[in-house]
């Protein structure tokens, strides 16, 4: 992977993620990023649990963890697509990527301390990405699964 | 309605909406609810933005949004097929009340100064109910839709 | 509705309904198209059945049928934001127009003697459209919704 | 592996996929089943077409495959929660199974000769399975993906 790359995947990362004020009201954190993978992770916070009868993730949370590692695996479709020279350039076009749906699947009650949100796209293209995404905890239990599509043109 | 039922309907309110720690970070206020139509409403603040360029919701607080409107609904279908004598029978039955899956369609960018999510049940049954979801701004421009099943037996 | 847009309008429905060789072989018939709303139509038929226990049609039917009416309606909204002087160019275009995704919520088991499968624009725009579905019978019965995602730029 | 499991399974394939007629009418087969996958497999026929522009699968054929294998292997779930010792226990419990939503992915040209919708369970219960499903071709390109939810208690 060549210097321009590399510094165009930590900008996705930063642009996408660590920037985004609902990310930090979450404390939802950039993990890492490749050409097949991306990961955020987050604590477990009182204020994120849903059920406190069973003190676990809510809903929302797990859909929004999802949702916004898929959009970044979107954007680094977007930059496989159109091997940006100007970092610049790539901004503008990530400030228009957007969500057209996803589908969430709750597999299992989210317990645990640490939730690791992972995406791999399933198909790129001029328009439009799609994306499987999961969560799982820090014993690598899978909570829920996804699939979102985006719109990247 | 029956002094117990509407007495019930309040109750899934308060322990569906308002008691969920994750509700209160994100400022989520239950609003109405009747056999029909279940109504959260929360106002834009900073901490939602999703999109900073443009200064919209992030696409996980509508999911969150949808998801929360839809599960209280699926809560008022448990009701209308278990006629709830004793308020602590009704909570036992709500703690177990979990989300399946939902898919979400984001329609327009989620602009406004006050969001309402909203909830008509599709189908209710022993096991599962099937709830549609919508979110409007104040100016009652569509956002997003979603359909949600939710395990409830 | 200007005498092109009514001749565009029964050329949408010859096109993308009667001359589909799948369509044939289940019995699907174009029924009616405007602006707002496509019907297609198909009577029941014992190859159409998936439990033959309870004689009702098969899940794939159902879906086959949501998926025909949304992509129809897609259509028209490709029509809509693109209004074709040559219907040639309209074949152009519709010969692209692809199902990105779909839902379906089976609601009801698919009794019945004529079914009708009715669609309605949710969003459209230069790249997608995305369309909500519903099946009933003769009786008006919901047995299945659906929401579609279609590409059309 | 039993020789009462195994027998149980082959008839979840005979019951499930042989003996539906709308099966017979599209050409689907059953293939094989295990624990942990189901195949059913079809081969391209002229009544198979949706877009005769590009003479590629309907997108309906696709999802019906895919709700067939994907209920099949939520029948294998329901065999190893239940454990049939009586072949028409097991029947029984089948003529039950149910389809509650799919959603379906079409990721490119349904383009081949051979098809095989393969399934894969995401999570079994007492009431509901969670199963992951896709279309490839005989050279293994993946046409489509989809996820569906299943009631079978």
């Amino acid at each position: 992977m060549g210097f321009l790359k590399t510094k165009a995947l930590a900008a996705i990362g930063e642009l996408m993620v660590n920037k985004i004020p609902f990310n930090h009201h979450l404390g939802f954190e950039f993990d890492s990023v490749s050409d097949d993978l991306c990961i955020i992770h987050f604590a477990m916070k009182p204020e994120l649990v849903g059920n406190y009868f069973q003190g676990i993730l809510h809903g929302g949370v797990i859909s929004a963890a999802l949702d916004m590692v898929g959009g970044t695996m979107a954007a680094v479709g977007v930059l496989n697509d159109n091997p940006a020279t100007h970092i610049s350039k790539l901004k503008n076009k990530l400030s228009k990527l957007s969500t057209i749906d996803i589908r969430v699947d709750y597999l299992r009650p989210g317990k645990g301390k640490m939730f690791y949100a992972k995406a791999r796209l399933l198909r790129t293209g001029s328009k439009i990405a799609v994306v499987r995404m999961e969560l799982v905890n820090e014993q690598e239990m899978q909570i829920a699964v996804a699939t979102g599509t985006y719109l990247v043109g």
